[in-house]
């Protein structure tokens, strides 16, 4: 390919849940150029006011297209996010180890599922999500060994992959960053993170309640970063 | 374990489209002591009157649960049983090699990623899908490396299998057989196949068109078994 051949952009796939990780994930892929097709899953989470969020999001960014598709995981239950159990409030982030009531059952090798679906449809070949293995909640399916797993069952089931007509690599930008560093990012991208969402169990005059492994790691991260969080009022 | 208890049958996600092989390996899951959890995946296929035949067969073979989960592929498309592309007649089962316009991409890896959001919520590790990849249309997603795949996969993407709570497993009872084999493993295990569907492409007046992928692997399935399929009529 010439190199001074302007290319049309290629398209990319990027799951979008409206959170501060999808939010600068999806600023990444535009930044790089890529063609972005926003991808919000609507599983019956209880935090809905993320899909709010992510629609501002899709439009601010300038993504291409944005898809919320519906598939209600209540039907499985088996997590605080999506069944009747309360959502944990007060856990110290440096300790967010062991696997907390609030992983969602093959929540990613969903979402990843779905991404892929479109992305083959599109003729595209990337992806993009947002996850992080440093200061996340110990979830399974954000780390390095198991995103390469699903890059690798993408090659293999897919007639795209299969024929060599695409080779599908998984973008994960912010695995190896810090939740500061992710702010920082954030900040560096222009993104108004006012329009974003994190908190798993919004309070009922619809902010964040504060205390969830959400909201604090988002606390976390923007304290270190030295960034005030525009979603969280000054105490007066 | 005492080899002398009577020990509490274990449950097993079962995917289940109503057709011929999905029904037979629920039936090979219940023969072998498996608490059947069948689950179907409305997505948006033209072929609906499958959605009824598994819902007939759930009932019939003792299923202990079936969910229906509703996600729309349609907003995706890029597949004949999903979008306003002809579903195409008269292939030479022999010659079936190629991926056809019925593909949907990245179906199994949805099925199957639903399947064990279940599975791990009822606490099980058993997965049983009625993929074949001998008399086949030729799908990525049906080959034995990719469902070892996605085992691996499953494994490093959950709670349970990160913490070696369970260890998943993918059945596919039926991948070595050809449709002969399976008709004759259908007819031993005494299933009324007038239950099941096929047709990727019904006629108006509610029988199978005869000429698609699936009626026509089905047919020579039944014929090379020396078996009558209830679901055709006899030319009068």
């Amino acid at each position: 390919m010439s190199e001074d051949r302007p290319h049309a952009p290629r398209p990319a796939v990027t799951l979008l849940s409206g959170g501060l990780d999808s939010t600068t994930t999806l600023a990444i892929a535009r930044r790089d150029g890529f063609d972005c097709y926003a991808l919000t899953i609507d599983y019956g989470q209880r935090h809905r006011v993320e899909l709010e969020a992510s629609r501002a999001v899709a439009t601010r960014l300038g993504a291409r297209d944005h898809a919320i598709v519906s598939l209600d995981l209540r039907r499985f239950g088996g997590s605080a996010l999506t069944a009747d159990v309360a959502v944990p409030k007060g856990r110290d982030p440096a300790t967010m180890i062991d696997i907390p009531v609030t992983y969602v059952p093959a929540r990613n090798t969903i979402f990843l599922a779905l991404a892929l679906a479109w992305a083959e449809t599109l003729g595209g070949e990337d992806i993009f999500i947002g996850v992080n293995a440093l200061d996340s909640s110990g979830y399974p399916d954000c780390r390095p060994e198991y995103i390469n797993a699903f890059e690798r069952l993408a090659n293999l089931g897919t007639k795209a992959g299969t024929e060599g007509a695409s080779r599908f690599t998984i973008h994960t930008p912010l695995i190896a960053l810090s939740k500061a560093q992710i702010v920082r990012r954030a900040v560096e991208l222009d993104i108004d993170l006012s329009l974003t969402w994190s908190c798993y169990d919004p309070r009922p005059d619809g902010r964040p309640c504060g205390g969830c492994d959400s909201c604090l790691l988002r606390e976390k991260g923007f304290r270190e970063a030295g960034v005030s969080d525009p979603l969280v009022r000054p105490r007066s």
